[in-house]
């Protein structure tokens, strides 16, 4: 039984490790070869924690388990950790035996910012040079840390709420030589890429605020109700996306779909994309739209990389169990 | 992060302690403070395994998280393993954070020996005599040593498909100093108590061979289209469970419910008889029924209760996680 505690992640993990696991585990589940389980997610009655399991199974990659956990909106005002709370658990597929555990909180981060990097790496067009960025909370930082390594940007524009949140991602900007800008959203309509990574129930980018050809990734709608741009808007688009099963139904994509705007094969798979089954952008005029609703199996991908990477480097735990 | 590895189980749970564990959380159950989430279950298309999760919040017994594993059926030929393999891991419900992680094998026999226990305990006649086994495998035996301890037994009678197995069963009864005897089915009718322990898709157990005033346990009962009592023999009996949904849908009472031979009202919990908000038996004539399905509380409960005796005897592994 191996363990790999939340605090050696940071030096374990890089960007790249999870780039690779991510896409990997798309392109399987495109293939038909990785599978997410039904998620569960309670409200228990209890701190107004949200509790669950999203768990899956990856025959190529030979990944099973789930990350369980869920967000306990007190926690940092009461206990001083932060308030996303959750753990990795890999089992071996040949014996149904317990393999890993990993700490599952900074691992989400990166597999979050990982997805929205694949999906610029396979839909964004090569000559994008203007990053946009609407929210600038501490998950945006992510996102954009793990973009800017995807094309060769000369600028980024950001967008928030709360301005007073902006020097967040200008702070990654400058770290990678790109000089950063705050617009308003109306000012979206110079970027050739832009992430969204927002949590509101209405929504915040429209279509006169995004150009042609632009790729949106839109990565924070994950429950019913929740929505960052305009139907009228992802109605407009070439829709991509994790998995479509929660896209249609907790993602980006709900809004447009119970609108009647687009229909469940409007939806297509970055996986797809990765193996060459889908063409993905086919002009420079295009908007392409990826809705990353977040899956399970990203996050028994990247635990998988670290436990590897754990063993490698004589940092895991090794417990009798 | 505290540790208790399967190993260290059988020197540390007594059967009274997984007793008290399971009486306890079944009152939780039924008083409302405790609940079951939904129950994952995958057939996975690798090693033909079963895969899945059953977490629940006990918030009277403080204890929240999952149990993860499955049925491997190659295991014990190929690896040497046997063949159910499951964990318990708990996490901290002020904190959404890992707290616990058992080994769930003989946790899962022992949990299932205390609900028919505690079923014994609550609704059998009290000058119950004779115990009678309907199943002789593994899982019988646990159940058969805890049933011993309920009433004061004087015989044990079992019938078994395959009569080769019933040595298991007739070894538990002589090292509790009860005399055992192989029956035929008919001969049912001696038992005041029957505990039926198969895995069986058509029913065993018919109204001819049960007598007025028996207590019936069926717990081998856990999935769609399982039986092991005719559906008209449960509709003379009141019938007591662990939790009414699982009962209908996946447990004994399926049969009958779908027979429209009984209503879902007619299904109690046994928790309700424990926290005397329910009478239970009523008359010493009346055949009472326990359909034990199994919970995901069941296995929190116990697992709980190990982790407290790990601790006090010092057995527990603690790694910093």
């Amino acid at each position: 039984m191996i363990i790999v505690p939340e605090k050696e992640i940071a030096g374990l993990l890089t960007r790249a490790d999870a780039f690779d696991a991510v896409e990997k585990v798309f392109a399987s589940m495109s293939k038909g070869s990785a599978y997410n389980f039904p998620v569960i997610r309670e409200a228990i009655g209890y701190e107004d924690a949200l509790y669950g399991f999203k768990g899956g199974f990856d025959k190529a990659g030979m990944a099973l388990g789930l990350k369980a956990g869920g967000y306990w909106p007190n926690n940092l005002a009461k206990h001083g950790h932060i308030n996303h709370q959750s753990t990795v658990f890999l089992f071996d597929p040949d014996t149904g035996m317990v393999k890993a555990m990993v700490g599952g909180n900074l691992l989400t981060a990166l597999r979050t910012a990982a997805a929205s990097s694949v999906s610029i790496k396979h839909l964004s067009r090569k000559d994008a040079k203007v990053m946009g960025m609407v929210g600038a909370g501490h998950q945006a930082t992510f996102q954009l840390r793990a973009a800017l390594e995807q094309r060769d940007f000369e600028k980024v524009i950001g967008w928030n709420y709360h301005p007073e949140m902006l020097p967040n991602i200008e702070k990654v900007a400058n770290e990678a030589g790109v000089p950063f800008e705050a617009v308003p959203l109306e000012g979206m309509v110079e970027a050739d890429v832009v992430i969204s990574i927002t949590s509101t129930f209405a929504p915040t980018i429209m279509a006169s605020h995004i150009s042609d050809g632009t790729h949106i990734a839109c990565m924070g709608t994950d429950t019913k109700g929740k929505q960052e741009i305009e139907a009228a808007l992802l109605a407009q688009t070439t829709v991509f996306t994790d998995e479509v099963a929660q896209s249609i139904s907790i993602g980006e994509a709900q809004h447009a779909i119970a609108e009647g705007l687009i229909r469940q094969s409007d939806v297509n798979e970055l996986g797809a994309v990765i193996n060459g089954t889908h063409p993905g952008r086919t002009s420079d005029d295009e908007i392409t739209l990826f809705d990353g609703t977040g899956v399970g199996l990203q996050d028994l991908a990247v635990a998988s990389s670290i436990v590897d990477l754990a063993l490698e480097k004589g940092i895991a735990t090794i417990v009798d169990f």
